[in-house]
């Protein structure tokens, strides 16, 4: 925890808030994290913190390094044509794990793991920041169960893939992983589920 | 690690026994681990652990209280009704982990996830013991990044439904996510994954 009375410049505060914030979003879980707690945390006034970040997400997606907002991943499953709904999230989700912006976010998925509250605060995140948005605007029957089937396979992908290393998987051409994914994806968001009640 | 030149029983032995095995196969890793070296490990003779454990993969299944043989996995998917694999296998799945048995299995995990060899291990006991004989025996393109991208799926849901608990996936009625899955596997095991080259 980084606390003093006097900074040397921006780049400093700015470091020692996105410092606390992992403190607090580890401590407290993502629901629970305030503003406030994590300025606290940080010796900063709470208005220094909406100066550099306009909302707890955007001060989430900088704490741990996220390759990309949720927001725009909500904007991708919300918009766009529904009928590729699957292969545009799929060529997302390779594109940004493929892609060097994913290695810091890589460093903090493996240092996460060692700490017991992490995965709950990433639950936490992904239930209040995708699934409850996505849920809402897709006009399916269980949209939340999909949205999570979903978050499953892509979380399992990107676990076996870019963290554990299973091969084929982790060596695969990117694009026709896209294609291999895209399918099971867009059934999950937009198909019959089961036969019983779709 | 257990040494002592005297046993009260049968019970302390094997005890002593996956205890080392734990150790090792932590250390080494699914390939690296050897009897022997779990045998010099618990202070007895690799003859006894034979004693116990038919082989590497028996003993592999105790010490990490899997609640199924992959071997089992293995029968699962290169036996039966082609044509309903994906069911079988999500059917399998979901009724491991639902039963009591999988409980010493979900703690292992949970305390495997600090351990930072632990997913390099049960990755190489995936490739060896599951990936490798189910794609010797399905015949299909591909066999191997099939079986790895059902890997993929299966380990994101245990891990979303059963570690991480991200609702509604969490709550769900498994006979329902049998049939939700089931199709997913289906296509990955056996249909065309993309449209280039099936």
């Amino acid at each position: 925890m980084v606390r003093s009375g006097r900074r040397t410049g921006a780049g400093d505060t700015k470091q020692a808030i996105l410092q606390a914030a992992r403190e607090v979003f580890y401590a407290e879980g993502y629901a629970g994290a305030t503003m406030r707690a994590i300025a606290a945390g940080a010796g900063v006034d709470p208005a220094l913190i909406h100066h550099y970040f306009d909302n707890k997400r955007s001060l989430f997606v900088a704490a741990m390094r996220l390759p990309i907002d949720p927001q725009r991943v909500v904007q991708v499953l919300t918009g766009g044509d529904r009928a590729r709904l699957g292969e545009t999230l799929a060529g997302l989700f390779f594109g940004i794990w493929e892609s060097p912006d994913a290695d810091p976010f890589i460093a903090v998925v493996r240092s996460a793991m060692t700490h017991e509250d992490a995965a709950a605060m990433l639950r936490d995140m992904i239930s209040e920041e995708v699934i409850g948005p996505v849920a809402a605007a897709l006009e399916v029957d269980n949209p939340k169960l999909r949205t999570s089937l979903v978050g499953a396979h892509m979380a399992g992908l990107a676990m076996m893939r870019y963290i554990i290393r299973l091969e084929p998987l982790a060596s695969a051409d990117p694009d026709l992983l896209v294609e291999a994914v895209g399918p099971a994806v867009q059934r999950y968001l937009t198909e019959p589920l089961w036969q019983r009640a779709s």
